[in-house]
């Protein structure tokens, strides 16, 4: 019999049809072909991200220097050449008709997380992934405070599949001058609950999961990652800090350093589960905490794409997932984490 | 420059990307390899929609019977075999530590369009797709007063990106036991609209755009096709009834007639345009309209699945769209209606 899940924060229902159910290791996605070492220089030679190729993208914003190579960079920060919004002149309103328009102000920004193009995220040192976190922290917190904008999200698109269309490892950060709608309605949602049960709803979950432990992924001393309740998506995962706080532009030097930890941690988990998924990671945070600030709680989704929404999905906002979410745990947290990549 | 536009409904606001925009008709995708007789003959042997292979489905709720040939059918509605919601038993509330669930009642029937596998709905005769509509308008009036429902959608995938597992055509129905959030937000949306207003703002867009006539694609006595200005998707195309109605549940004869017409009508112009596109057709309508049956007013949305949403859409519910609708109008509108299967 399917199943309907509420999500406490949202209240969507979601479809858990256990009969369509998939076993976790049948999503597992066949590996990319191995490119030779010709073809693999040829794209790196027309890779605008790569080292060397620094005069195809707009001048940088950050970059973190390399330890070893004074020369070189290990992270850098650039504006996207075609960015969705862009932060040329005032935000103005306008119309046509009966409609409004806003004429397209925010940031676009890309981070490229390695000068290695045929590296990956799984595979960076302890350091590296600091390194990323902290670019991470930086430009939300540059960013925060200018006039103009409602909401900064961070992502990361990995695999055809999620809609990337460079290889080389990099983020995306955008910000809009309005609020995005669905995001709202978690904000919403969340204060909704927090004035009923007087608590926030993801410090709620974060407890009951951590006892729980059913849907446990993986956790270390500020973070915890669980295959959410009602998942929309097969293997969808929410990284949550045990440290409530709306924004993630307040976390300190060691919940930086933890999330650089268990977001690697999960990821090589997918690798080894899932054979190397497309997936997106984004970054839910308010930036203007102000009323919402005991609601809210910031957290990282990663959200694999193994599946197809299809009509129903897209006309109802409703979702099937085909897969339970306290299976898909089991088998991420019974994966080995140590990864060798091919 | 991007520009944000708003969904005068929702109130979301849609990103649309001028400088990543792509021609109209660089979004054609490339067909299928044609199969050979050997391997039609195979596919059909195994189809369950296929006429002869009635015994692999569950037996048919509704069937309209050829006019040419008495012992067949033309048009068969029957229970989904993996249904995503299943009728068998009561609607019961139950919780999970601190979650809410609900057991899957609910209704999952496929209306089996032909039976001809492969034929598609943009080459049916005019009576067949009266009767496709027919047996929409039958199967939506049926369950309409069933208790415990609360939404129904009718869709239909086309094609590997919409979604779709088996080739032969059909369309889907489901019948959820709860509102489906996201619908939800337009019905609310839509009474916002008419609070302040005074009127049903797709009725009022429709008025604009019929007069305007910069993103109309296709019209006749009953129906307006038209690019939404703030669409999230590239062709994103809605198909709104000029007779202000909340529920498809009211629509008379010749309605039925015209909207069998423009749908057809519609569909060749994305083939004849976009080389068969995948794409997933959608009803959105008022199960129990009540209290905002003046201010929401059913139609179709057909969303060709063109490009993949990545992060940024995933994470914050705000789409980019990198095609502006007044050319996505302009190109569907000056297509020839005519088409030539291949």
């Amino acid at each position: 019999m399917p199943e309907l899940r509420k999500n406490i924060i949202t209240r969507e229902w979601v479809v858990i049809a256990t009969e369509r159910s998939k076993r976790p290791d049948d999503f597992s996605v066949k590996k990319e072909i191995i490119k030779t070492k010709e073809e693999q220089n040829l794209e790196k030679s027309k890779c605008p991200f790569c080292p060397g190729n620094e005069h195809m993208t707009p001048p940088e914003i950050l970059a973190y220097k390399s330890k070893n190579n004074f020369k070189g960079w290990q992270i850098r920060v650039i504006p996207n050449k075609f960015p969705a919004l862009s932060p040329a002149g005032e935000l103005s309103h306008n119309s046509v008709g009966i409609y409004d328009i806003l004429n397209g102000i925010g940031v676009h920004e890309v981070i490229i997380e390695t000068p290695e193009h045929y590296n990956d995220i799984i595979s960076l040192s302890n350091s590296q992934m600091e390194e990323l976190v902290s670019a991470y922290f930086e430009r939300y917190n540059q960013l925060k405070n200018k006039f103009n904008l409602e909401h900064i999200i961070i992502f990361r698109n990995h695999g055809d599949r999620a809609g990337t269309s460079l290889l080389h490892p990099h983020s995306q950060l955008i910000a809009t001058p309005v609020m995005p709608k669905e995001f709202w309605y978690e904000v919403e949602g969340a204060s909704i609950y927090y004035e009923y049960e007087e608590r926030c709803p993801y410090c709620h979950l974060l407890e009951f999961e951590d006892q729980d432990g059913e849907r446990k992924i993986a956790e270390n001393d500020s973070f915890i990652a669980i295959a959410f309740f009602a998942s929309r998506y097969p293997f969808e995962t929410w990284i949550l800090p045990r440290i409530h706080n709306a924004s993630f532009s307040q976390i300190s030097m060691k919940e930086g350093n933890d999330l650089a930890l268990i977001l690697q941690d999960v990821l090589k988990r997918f690798y080894n589960c899932l054979g190397d998924p497309s997936y997106n990671l984004t970054l839910h945070s308010l930036l203007k905490p102000e009323k919402q600030a005991e609601a809210y709680h910031w957290h990282f989704k990663i959200i694999p794409r193994l599946t197809t929404p299809a009509g129903f999905e897209l006309g109802t906002g409703m979702f099937i997932n085909v897969s339970a979410p306290e299976e898909a745990a089991k088998f991420l947290r019974e994966s080995k984490t140590e990864v060798v990549l091919t």
